[in-house]
């Protein structure tokens, strides 16, 4: 077969104005999979941009309920083609069709759907706030086109055109332009069509949802820093981008970035010694699912020197070299994570099991477990947070409390960091790590891992720099994942007639939160 | 006198490690004033930063109270030094004592303190929000030392030592580097002596409150990118607030800028018609309020061709020509208002009335008065949007609402547009203007001239690039104001014994709002 897959602009599947084609690798055996996809040239961005700016325009009067309806409705769509989906998706990425795909990810696709439709219901994600007496009125309004480049590692739940920025970028009433990511295309075309689909059933505008795969990296940042473009939301590989926000930063457009992690989980001496082997457990199951490749993925462990420090090495030893390595998502997948290991070596640490290339016939690498130094790491902590995305863990052990709290003090920051202590006796430790831990990351766990991120109003899927590209804002948790995609606007002075439903007199829906004269309350005035 | 005014570090007034030095300008003389202020080298920004890393630390363990009780007793401490303070900055900035600086902007900039005070001690600002259910508790956390450059037309409301972003920042939880703005160095060193007296009064870290008066332009871009520094807020040239951007941006460190507005003003055929005198009144008022010299001073404003508007047009030259210049701050100013003007004039706009060079012997330029058509503006509309920051406006004439509309589509981001019309029978008119104009500007007023920025909670001094740096966040207004120095944290798992106490079970304060479970309430758990 010779054909291209057709992207989606402006409302229709057409053929991609192309400079070339690329194809999705199965890495189950690392060969390629049929279908051809476009790199888009700049002409088929351009047209995107100015389809999009059209959408924008249309959105900005339609109900809030249109936008919900089509949400719920692709929701719906969403769940019925689940098996086509997950085949798919299987197939473009080696991850577990059960319970992984079909059970997990999917479900909590629609479901995150579901609940931006809600959001966009209600609107309360758009902080209206009313001074009654100085006759000034605030809230979010949707910014305008989002650009949405997904990551490679949840082809439904954070893709391009069905993951969390999606939602909250037209739950904010903004159109979005996917890029598919390169090593799942064939899954975001099926995504797309159903959007397309469910849009055209619920009166959204044409170029509502539109889907490109690919660009040249030039292009790629000549999109995100776009007049026409209101902001752009990016999961991925922090090289690429830093590159897509400097881009972004020179336009003075808004980029939200989800980049690298390496997820510390600090265990106290009194937790080794009071659940070792639990912890090691917990710690195993986390690291290894999905085969390490979650953002949130716990990828560096910092235990103080001990005899119970050494058994729970060794027990992860052995399950690490006990367990077999899961699949990796693609070839570069594998490469990287060969390459992070080398590194890790390079600066010092000792592979207690695993390392080694990458195998060949599929993309995979051994389970690899290394471990150093609080010392050697403070030597040269920039090169030991390398991140190894995927199934390696680096150990970092240290003399004791103090040490630890020093290795904390010279991570980047992250999304994540857990602490486990022992159930008592150990709140003065507990103390000091969480202090130092707590200004590195996003989000601090205690006796629990990192990964499983829900979807709440009370996460935050987020982190100081270089794990995000601002401290200030979340990418998963409705409704605060919204304000990323709004522009505050205050009306001073207008009559009631011509202000935004949202800050009439009238509360719009009888139940929107509302910040009304320093009370929030669901009243109307 | 030879002496060097010292510097405010870590906790002691001491002398600057000076690359040279430098004199404010008394504007009303065009002299300088006797006292010599230090330009700082690297070693003395290193000393600040180090310094307020050691004031963050001790700030996150301080009781919400104390820093309240901070802000508040620096606010009276400014009540009392009232006379001192408008001496020195009538001296330095020729701004009018009365009502201007003494009844006016002194009351404002201790309110704002008193309110930042409020805010601190109820932490609503932070948004705590908890899921009982999921175990997550999430709200923003004080973020790291944050430097602030205020601009030159507020010497005590903006001043980077007692204005809306010190407040805010301090307020959030973080101490605050100073950098003055080099025309009124001395009015920024009586301010710092006042907080400094107040922060030793009430126990507040040493360094939380740093004050250096200017440094190299490499070095001031430097000071934003360090590690040490959690964020900036700048107000000020575009110019060299995207310098700065750069720099911050480069680093991954959020930097919030008040750049350049020309705060369209579009007033329909109807209200020409209706009340052009009136409106005239208000619009000469405005724009020549302080010599022009606002943020939201109304700088363009663009009318419908008719009768009436060619009497409002006479009745703004005859009132620009009949009121005398006011003082404007600096040389500076005078000389880019003159260059602005030349600017305009080379687009292809005509001198209604003032225009020609600065004066000599003060710091004042004819009030100036431009006007040109809609379809010049449309040909070259980046220049004609040159800022004219000062007493002077441009008039563009449209044929028509439609061409009023696509005048309004060819401006840049602003902070303000304000539209007039009829109080009867423009509504679609009106509709039109509207729908355009409100993605323009973070502030869209009706029959209401911009000029006047109410510490209100549905204020939004923000806007869309290039009027600030990001379409979401307000430089005025509280609480909002605080979340752009603030850090989003989620603690997931974490007893409550070990959370912040905005986020326990109990009510910190008894009436903190706070989101629990999908609901704003003020309740316990």
């Amino acid at each position: 077969m010779s054909t291209t897959e057709p992207v989606l602009i402006a409302g229709r599947w057409r053929d991609a104005d192309a400079t070339s084609t690329f194809q999705a690798t199965d890495p189950n055996r690392s060969e390629p999979i049929e279908n051809r996809f476009p790199v888009s040239s700049w002409a088929d961005c351009d047209e995107a941009l100015s389809a999009a700016v059209v959408a924008f325009e249309e959105m900005r009067t339609l109900p809030r309920e249109t936008i919900a309806a089509f949400l719920e409705r692709y929701a719906d769509r969403l769940d019925a083609a689940k098996e086509r989906l997950v085949e798919r998706a299987y197939a473009e990425t080696g991850l577990a069709k059960s319970p992984r795909l079909s059970d997990v990810e999917l479900p909590r696709t629609s479901g995150q759907l579901r609940k931006a439709a809600a959001a966009a219901r209600s609107g309360d994600w758009a902080m209206p706030t009313i001074d009654t007496r100085g006759g000034l009125r605030s809230c979010f309004r949707s910014l305008g086109p989002v650009c949405v480049l997904g990551p490679n590692n949840f082809p439904f739940a954070f893709n391009s055109v069905s993951g969390g920025d999606f939602a909250a970028a037209i739950a904010a009433g903004n159109p979005v332009i996917a890029k598919a990511n390169s090593s799942h295309p064939g899954t975001s075309q099926l995504l797309a069509e159903e959007a397309a689909e469910a849009a055209r059933e619920t009166g959204m505008p044409e170029a509502a949802v539109q889907l490109i795969y690919r660009t040249s990296h030039e292009d790629g940042e000549r999109l995100v820093a776009d007049p026409r473009i209101g902001a752009t939301g990016y999961t991925g590989s922090r090289t690429a981008g830093l590159k897509l926000k400097a881009a972004a930063d020179r336009a003075g457009k808004p980029i939200y970035l989800e980049l690298s992690s390496v997820n510390p989980v600090v265990v106290t001496p009194g937790a080794l010694r009071e659940r070792g082997e639990k912890i090691a457990d917990e710690y195993v199951t986390s690291a290894l699912m999905g085969s390490g490749q979650f953002c949130t993925n716990p990828g560096i462990l910092v235990l103080p020197a001990s005899d119970d420090a050494e058994r729970f090495i060794a027990t992860l030893a052995e399950r690490y070299g006990a367990t077999a390595p899961g699949t990796l998502l693609s070839p570069g997948v594998a490469k990287s994570l060969s390459e992070a290991i080398e590194v890790l070596q390079a600066a010092g640490a000792e592979v207690l099991t695993g390392g080694g290339p990458a195998e060949t016939g599929r993309c995979a690498v051994p389970n690899t477990l290394l471990r150093t130094t609080a010392k050697k790491f403070l030597g040269d902590p920039e090169r030991f947070q390398t991140e190894a995305f995927g199934n390696a863990s680096l150990i970092v052990v240290a003399t004791d409390t103090v040490q630890m709290v020093e290795v904390i003090k010279a991570l980047e920051g992250n999304l994540t960091g857990c602490i486990y202590a022992a159930a008592e006796g150990e709140e003065q430790d507990y103390a000091k790590l969480a202090y130092a831990l707590e200004p590195k990351v996003g989000r601090l766990l205690n006796d629990k891992m990192p990964t499983g991120v829900a979807v709440s109003p009370a996460m935050n899927h987020g982190g100081p720099y270089p794990s995000t590209g601002h401290p200030g804002f979340t990418a998963v948790g409705i409704p605060a994942s919204l304000v990323r995609f709004g522009k505050l606007t205050c009306f001073d002075q207008v009559p009631n007639q011509r202000l935004p439903e949202l800050l009439r007199d009238a509360n719009p829906t009888g139940s929107t939160w509302r910040y009304i004269d320093g009370e929030w309350t669901q009243k109307s005035l």
